[in-house]
């Protein structure tokens, strides 16, 4: 096992009707901002359920905030907030308005020049606006972690940002809220959120059993209890098993300790900032080649993993294959396709981001071999 | 599921040299009150390694605390810890001397007349003082809860407290610390990380999967690994998993959602303050026939349990069985037998125990199904 330090002050509050508890967690001096995306909080009910329990704060509303949260759309917010001299900040919605709330609330107290800076940890942030938030969608855990992806359109960019001075104060899941979305926002959260896990655990072992183990409890739940929640989205457990799994495959537990991969989600952001693909789709189309390609380095895990997850059985290649099959197989089962092809991605796409990771100047993956020229590979094997 | 806050702002420093650290951890103008208990950290280092890396800070010292740690020698650290004004509390050793270091921390700053009053949460407690600890026996998991068991020497009681208050700000777990624990004390850590497991696992389900899970793993974990250590002392990663699984046992996370027993730890609390035996081995000692009293009540989970956990097969009558034999059978393979004849407990313990749950007025178990009368049920049976 590695050397790890672990730290997640997030305060959960989980279940029906939490989120009249909303008032208690935000000083009652406090003159909030609230930050939403699209306006779904208005046709499921949460809208009303936050604007009554803050109905003593002062409220400022800032709503728009889009999947894949832009740079332009949240330095308006920004703008607002430093207008309004707002002092706490409830991001209502999914990762989207979660993480650019996170960047909002860097940004709002942040002096430099170049707030973009901010993301990609290439400015010093020394503060940040207190945050809380009501989330609708489980997939992305950014409700107990301090991480943040944010793109810029301009520049067609995706990157993340990472700081415990962005962690959310507490976060309200109420799997109520989950009842009303749309199967194909279901299917991307758990299979973002499996993703998670098998970033943390898909890599080499270093005998960390503990951690195999919850990243194993983490992706059975997924398997069990994500399908019930997709073939009846008002089952209650159902969307709260996968809502509490979405959680626990982002909080930093399943790291800690161990080795991490992440080259899926690098080459999958590159996939969205270039054809505004959705986040978890990228990696559907993504993890299974890599796992493919990357099969002898990644042999002894996939093997667990195989006989652990799967209940599969067989010689160690047989292990191998279907573990990198049931993978794929549990994307399409959620209608998520595993193949680049079944988007307008040709060759000149795979130009391009080969050309980005080049230009990085560092390879990815828990050894560090994802060259960019694996990464051609990777895509080329997705687009056969 | 049921609804749960769940809130653990305590960071964890795992792994070989941590304690370096610790400095960091502290602020440097504090004064600091290292508590500990018989005097181990001399024999292991441990000690050296703590006053080297707080050799800039002031320090003052109180050994001695004790197994099962006393109200009466805690009292005398309080009064230490309030004449030399000490502003940080240090505890370095087990689960006993993190416990006793809580109500350390809580007491000194208490103005009530009875500190006593602290223990059972009869007083409300409104400040203590920070603390931190450095772990050196994997057991009760004190390092990352705000729970602590005191006992008290003059009236024979042992009781639990429990507040936010005494969180501690860090604590460093190097499985290193453990090489030199005498086999006993590793199999009693053991026993007791399985036992908490069991108290929040073997209930009755509420289909909360991610839970069940994230409990099955810890047992996965202690039932591979902890033989590995009994076995092997020094392997460093039998001791790092038996570790972190005892941390993850009780750190708020397994119980986050679900019904909870700890009916055994009631009875074996009782045991321990009437005979002084091991508080893991009160465990063994109880939960087996606790377990065959209410395998009607707890059915469903003993034949989850028994195929997730024991990889059972048969009808559910034999996984049952098997279920509770498989537990008895592992704290025997720990060297720690699971009857209370073999201590010299007679039918005086079984009637003064239950006239302890008598006069306390309430029932234990997930349902409060454990009325006295269950409770000397449970005590013949063990005796038998």
């Amino acid at each position: 096992m590695n050397n790890f330090q672990y730290h997640n002050p997030v305060r959960i509050l989980f279940g029906k009707g939490q989120i009249a508890q909303l008032s208690k967690q935000i000083p009652a001096e406090a003159k909030v901002m609230i930050t939403y995306g699209g306006g779904s909080i208005f046709k499921n009910g949460v809208y009303e359920q936050v604007k009554t329990a803050l109905k003593a704060h002062q409220i400022v509303e800032f709503g728009g905030i889009e999947a894949n949260p832009t740079y332009e759309t949240l330095m308006q917010a920004v703008a607002l907030g430093r207008a309004e001299h707002v002092d706490f900040l409830l991001a209502v919605g999914g990762g989207s308005v979660l993480d650019g709330t996170k960047f909002i609330a860097a940004a709002i107290p942040f002096t430099g020049e170049d707030a973009w800076q901010i993301v990609g940890n290439r400015a010093k942030i020394t503060t940040a606006l207190p945050l809380g938030s009501v989330l609708t969608l489980p997939a992305t855990g950014s409700e107990m972690n301090y991480y943040a992806v944010i793109s810029r359109k301009e520049t067609q960019e995706k990157k993340g940002l990472g700081n415990p001075l962005v962690y959310p104060k507490f976060s309200i899941l109420d799997p109520e809220t989950t009842f009303s979305l749309p199967p194909r926002q279901i299917a991307n959260g758990i299979a973002d959120a499996f993703t998670h896990v098998m970033e943390q655990y898909m890599t080499y072992p270093v005998r960390a059993e503990m951690q195999d183990r919850m990243a194993e409890a983490v992706l059975l739940t997924l398997i069990d209890e994500g399908p019930k929640m997709m073939a009846s989205p008002t089952d209650y457990d159902a969307a709260a098993n996968v809502m509490w799994a979405a959680t626990m495959a982002l909080n930093g537990l399943l790291a800690a300790g161990v080795p991490t991969d992440w080259a899926t989600h690098q080459i999958g952001h590159e996939l969205t900032a270039l054809h505004g693909i959705d986040h978890a789709r990228t990696l559907a189309a993504v993890l299974p080649h890599l796992l493919e390609i990357k099969k002898d380095t990644k042999r002894e895990k996939l093997i667990q993993y195989a006989k652990r997850v799967w209940q599969l059985s067989g010689t160690d290649d047989e292990l191998v294959a279907g573990a990198i099959q049931k993978t794929a197989d549990f994307y399409e089962s959620l209608g998520i396709p595993t193949k680049a092809s079944a988007y307008p991605i040709g060759e000149e796409t795979v130009r391009e981001v080969v050309k980005r990771f080049t230009e990085r100047g560092m390879n990815f993956g828990e050894r560090a071999d994802i060259t960019p020229e694996v990464v051609g590979e990777i895509l080329e094997l997705s687009l056969s």
